[in-house]
């Protein structure tokens, strides 16, 4: 009867501990959706909103953490539940940097529309969002089934983001050349797609921690990483 | 004494936790420290070696990791030894993400001595860079004595970092439109003040993680973030 009561709670607390995951994963997809259509709409409002809402997910972020570490100190779980409640905490924390990034991009998209210059290729940026979208509700998906397939095929996804973020960068940095007023809102669509690029490596990251909480090992092998933007250079003659 | 010989099991395996922490923070200081030295003296053979050197600072995190899941899941700990294995794994990735901003911001050193643009105020790079390995050094300490006042302090630092990135990012646009030729190396400077700017958040998040384990609860009010580079803009009539 009493061990009864203790399965249970076990039970409870573990459920409690993913649903809180999820609804981070709901949350951090949510703000950076808006955060894109506020910058396609140049839509300060909106842009207003999503760092304001930033606030939710850090909220959330600490109770999942006092949560695992009661379920740590109180349940004392052991192999695949240890894990689960260990890599929870762990990928909780790059969602909320995620947040951070989304908040950071929401910030910039009020820059860019008072700046007023011609930033042109928006399109890039909105793609690497989409794409980035896409990787975290595959993500939050792999975690929910368990599917360490589904996580590696993810971790793999995120040389989209690196591929498209090389070439925004160099167009970016022709762009400002062309003319000297476009390089304050280029400079702010750089930041921008280097906060996706970055979101990009921290669901990768859950990608790896995935893989670990299904099957004890960490996967083999160093992810490809294809972001080359630290080594481009462009002759001021070529512009 | 088989009582005895688990009790001293357990405290090994705690010494070993926090020695494979202060070996990271020991790595990362010293990586930090190469990197702004290659930076100063344009050392492209020092900045490879930072490159390079970041893959020790992975492998012992991921050995932290497995540790901590073993002391978690053999030795039960709770109350304050608890706190100290989960925030130690947590803090041990922004350590690890600080080593990757590290070795970021020496690929970039490579980038800017290739550039050959006059990049102008290095100096302030390499303050930052220093406030942020003060942090860092004052951190370890602040950890290793369990001294909760003195992560405090260290929290509150991260706002001399943000005012340093403050004055780059708007020194550093004017300088993009002074002359052409300097886009493309100030561009990686900023990009390079972005990493260090990075730096001293993972910082001051390892602070208030510091501040759990000694106390228990999180430190109250949310930390002043004085960074406003995301709003700057420079009017190019200014310029």
């Amino acid at each position: 009867m009493s061990n009864d009561h203790i399965a249970t709670s076990f039970d409870e607390d573990m459920t409690r501990l993913e649903a809180m995951f999820l609804e981070m994963g709901g949350i951090v997809t949510a703000q950076l959706k808006a955060a894109t259509r506020a910058l396609r709409k140049e839509d300060r409002a909106l842009a207003k909103e999503v760092v304001k809402g930033d606030k939710k997910l850090n909220k959330i972020e600490a109770d999942l953490n006092n949560l695992a570490i009661k379920i740590l100190a109180l349940r004392q779980p052991f192999a695949g539940d240890l894990r689960k409640v260990v890599i929870t905490l762990k990928s909780a924390g790059h969602l909320e940097r995620i947040g951070d990034l989304t908040r950071n991009m929401a910030q910039r998209t009020n820059t860019i529309a008072k700046a007023e210059a011609d930033t042109g290729p928006i399109d890039t940026l909105i793609r690497m969002s989409e794409i980035v979208q896409d990787m975290i509700a595959s993500i939050m998906l792999a975690y929910k089934m368990r599917d360490t397939e589904l996580a590696i095929k993810v971790r793999a996804l995120d040389q989209n983001v690196d591929t498209s973020h090389n070439a925004l960068f160099r167009e970016m940095l022709t762009y400002m050349m062309e003319d000297l007023r476009n390089i304050s809102g280029c400079m702010h669509v750089m930041f921008m797609a280097k906060n996706i690029e970055r979101m990009g490596d921290n669901v990768a990251d859950i990608a790896k921690e995935i893989v670990y909480m299904n099957t004890g090992n960490w996967p083999e092998g160093k992810r490809t990483k294809s972001d080359k933007t630290s080594k481009m250079i462009i002759e001021h003659d070529l512009a």
